[in-house]
């Protein structure tokens, strides 16, 4: 049994993080923290957890400090993760971080989209946790930058095509994004309250969303050369699931069925990437509750254009889910222990 | 045309008013005040009203002190209102205010569930605002205490039974009552947060709503003698909208048809309340964006029960719609003036 | 591992038993029946399971009559049930049956509620399926009544004092229960589309709900004495979901601390009640996506009144949740196999 | 005072009419028809319009075919328009159609994308309703062809460029738009059903939604030269309201002040669209129950592409508002009667 702690566990990915270990075959929690909550139950912040977590409390952030936990999942704003990731790598801990401190390989992209970065010196350590990619590397790492919610959608439904390189223009790529409110995080605005969000949807940070640098690093890995895409980001009235349709022009004609082989064959062995049948898209509904990413596929042969759409559920393949896929991975677990979930549908 | 003034108008009481205000033939909102956004356009935070008040900001409520509005719309929060009133009544002005500060004749009651209040000498001068029983006298009221939204619904569902006696028993009332999250108002709250309330459904302030001893006073003066009811307040996941179901014991056999004789005569030339054929019965669709009051009435003759089911829209009927029509009153103009807008029911 | 069968496995009762008995250790689902969908593959109707019964399709109802299944559900609707119930049982199966053909011992209550009883011979075989209350019947039971869901979350309310005796005053009941959409089911009606819905909130059926003579019948078994209730079932604009706000008076003054012994007592056993705290209420999204039944309680003293606000999730606790608690307790299995999905919250 | 006839009333596009020419001040309803519905009286189908259309009821087809009415609204399917448009031209009347029956001038078009077209020679005779760009043919007009809502928030998006010639490349256009239910109408389907699309979102149609030609044929017209575009049409779990986020490659450098200005320009006289400052997007919210389209306006100097969003009410400007504007200009009313509506924003 691999223990566990989480830091700042009393937001949304904490919350996710807590169910998915508490059905974990092999890991436990065995503490978190929070700044806002410290000495309070959790079951007084997250009700639905009574008779789960009845006896723990959450502490602050020093006394977690010199946890006995192997990993440390770090569910902190940005800033505030690089801040105390040194301290546990010190402590031989294993860190899986769900904040953007370590996502981004130069450290002049990250400071050009949110602040300062003080330890730079780990970026060359830390590894982008999408095991579609880079499940190797994430297998012996210690710090894992797990990926952004919009990123793991859109790179996800890019990726095969992006590798195989020569399918689409790659200054043709527009992804046209729509998150459920939780991606904003549990917090107390008035831009995220109820009334101001129920029955509406709108473009949010048009043209400068912070994720696009994360897309393009690892668009541009894959392809290997430098891309550029166009990301818009939509505030739909739910609360959880990410769909991105996503637009791209075709280098030659291909048909929808050659479009299929080059997706399937890419997942063949992926637990949670569904590439459904000809004919068949994405519902945030059909993923919701669960690790899967879901990808389907069109060819518009006369336009000479290829839709992709992909559907995750944001706070588990967007962030929590993905953080347990990861820390099975580093643990030589089975990859699916702890996610075993369906999709609620309804 | 009358001049208007909006004390705290960022609201969304103050969105409203603006709103029925803009389309009413006889007054014209002048100016408005609010702390938070003060030298603020009122398109900025209301960009629906783009086209309408692209000219307006929001004033510091000093600068608003010497208005030359002959009406004052108070949407202060409680307490705050108290504070302000008694300037603008030396200034002659009348005030429609939608706070409790002057709903309770009663200051011990007031300051039992609210706090100390401030101007115990007003009281008597302020008249209840809902015109279906107290019309008279808002003709000539310099303070208008306007209906919380709750007792709205559960005091024009009950009126005709209480005024004509011997009905129902009085000590049976249970009001169950269901709100949209507006009537929490416009606020930065992690409570009223979307993902915190949307798919959910729970009751708040069980046994100890402020709404409560409201009602008891009206239904009292109906009644002729002392009420007690039992009130439950449930945050309907919707932004608008109230729907009370009431139950009470009858006093000896009634029929259904002698009920609806009774809410018909009662409310005959009223026209904001909508008495429903037997066999329908209200959904808050069918009243929201409007000022109506829809009723339905049930006797379950076996069981000697009444079950009466009232639906306003909380921000129309039970806030600034009803405002209006107070208006109207005070003024003389037609009783329906600006408040035309048939329900959006989809 | 038992093989089970499903009976009209294309509705939403179907689709959470598919769910729930993939991830139960000790049962397996063999086949399902649709009239509707009689050869489609199952992904087809549920895009959300592909990856789990990819191969298996629908059967016409009369392909599925010499089942090897040992445990029959019958998600049939009401009528349907009690025309295979009698062969399933020549054939030595054990049935769980979701309708209520078999939850009213009395026929002629039946008869009165919904149409001709055909095998009133084997109502007396039946045993009503709450766990909480019937769990030595059930161990041994050829056919399970499984309850409704209004019923299930009234019952559970109320069971306490109704079996204590003399606390409430009988005749004084009045449940105000509040449903999800799923409740109706999986059906192409216009007054389920979500135009219709979306937004709306009101009562139906008032005063002549089907389930009423349902909760009558357990509580007077309960109490010993027959029980009459008021019950009005309200429709929310969410999918899953109920909240049952009760209302009764007490025979003698009794203290909040005095009730909640009460219901700790009762319910001491039980994996699927939680009682909460003193001051805590449920909200329906506390126990979404989970088999548990919430319970809050409070004491007007001064009015003399109790409010037992209680919430489930129709589709789990108040059907197929509770059929698999069923199940498991029918074959001796730990009571909370397969049933192990903590709330979802969000 | 007008007559007006709407054929096929029962719809959402009925009510919608039915409320804003209650408000008009030069038009009436004097019937309306309902295959459905014949004999019925309008409150039973729309119980909001209690106290408006008390007496009235819908008429079979039939009885309507020599109505007194001057202007005829027929909100039938596809098909069914042209079934009935040459017996009301032979009567003199005027006819507002809001179906796509003679929105498409080449009948080809029309039969690839629907089906037979039976009243080819009337086609010549019609004119799209699209006041923004049609305003002089529609004053004349004896058919108009009204608009469907996804190609009126996309052509609005749209026309000032394609108007202005040498702005984004014509082959470059990508319309990803998102639609509210009511969009589908007010009919009985599964996949219409609230629990099948609360708390979902999805594309739909990909690739081969029929508003695409529509929207061809209005840029074409304007850029005069042949238009395609990728377009992709997406449910929102709302009731109300579109959203379309337009995206195109540049043809040269162009600053979003200049941008902004050709918009400003093209749309300065008209009272139905808004283009929103610079830095401000549209929310469905702030147009929902208005006939506004409002235009937000992007462009990425570095990827040499602009984003264009635009935001109507799908039954407003994007149906029966825009019917209603069309008769206002048709009658030479002033074009704002009977819309004179706030937009509701919450």
């Amino acid at each position: 049994m691999i223990k566990v702690a989480i830091l700042g566990g009393s937001g949304y990915t904490g919350l996710e993080l807590l169910k998915l270990i508490y059905s974990h075959p092999n890991a436990e929690v065995i503490e978190f923290s929070s700044r806002q909550y410290e000495g309070v139950n959790i079951t007084e912040v997250f009700p639905s957890l009574i008779g789960y977590y009845d006896t723990l409390k959450f502490k602050a952030p020093a006394d977690i400090s010199d946890t006995e936990a192997e990993i440390v999942f770090a569910c902190l704003p940005h800033g505030a993760s690089m801040e105390i990731v040194p301290h546990f790598l010190e402590k031989k801990k294993r860190i899986i971080d769900l904040s953007a401190d370590y996502r981004l390989r130069d450290p002049l992209v990250y400071e050009q989209w949110y602040a300062e970065h003080k330890t730079k010196n780990l970026l060359a350590d830390a590894v982008y946790g999408l095991p579609e990619l880079h499940r190797a590397d994430i297998l012996s790492a210690s710090i894992i930058a797990n990926p952004g919610c919009y990123p793991t959608s859109a790179i996800l439904g890019l990726a095969p095509v992006m590798k195989k390189g020569n399918v689409i223009k790659s200054d043709s790529i527009i992804i046209d994004a729509k998150s459920g409110v939780s991606g904003a995080g549990r917090t107390a605005t008035l831009e995220n309250s109820f009334v101001e969000l129920y029955s509406g949807f709108k473009a949010y940070n048009v043209g400068e969303h912070r994720h696009t640098p994360e897309i393009e690093q690892e668009l541009g890995l894959l392809a290997a050369k430098d891309i550029e895409v166009t990301f818009t980001s939509h505030l739909l009235p739910v609360a959880r699931g990410i769909l991105s349709t996503i637009y791209a022009t075709l280098e030659s004609p291909l048909k929808l069925t050659e479009l299929h082989d080059i997706y399937n064959a890419f997942y063949a062995d992926e637990p949670y990437v569904r590439i459904l049948p000809q004919g068949k898209f994405p519902d945030i509904k059909f993923v919701q509750n669960s690790n899967y990413c879901d990808i389907g596929l069109w060819v518009d042969e006369k336009k000479n254009r290829v839709t992709i759409i992909s559907a995750i559920d944001n706070l588990l393949k967007g962030a929590s889910g993905q953080a347990v896929q990861n820390m099975n991975i580093m643990c030589s677990f089975d990859e699916t222990d702890g996610l075993g979930n369906l999709p609620t549908q309804i």
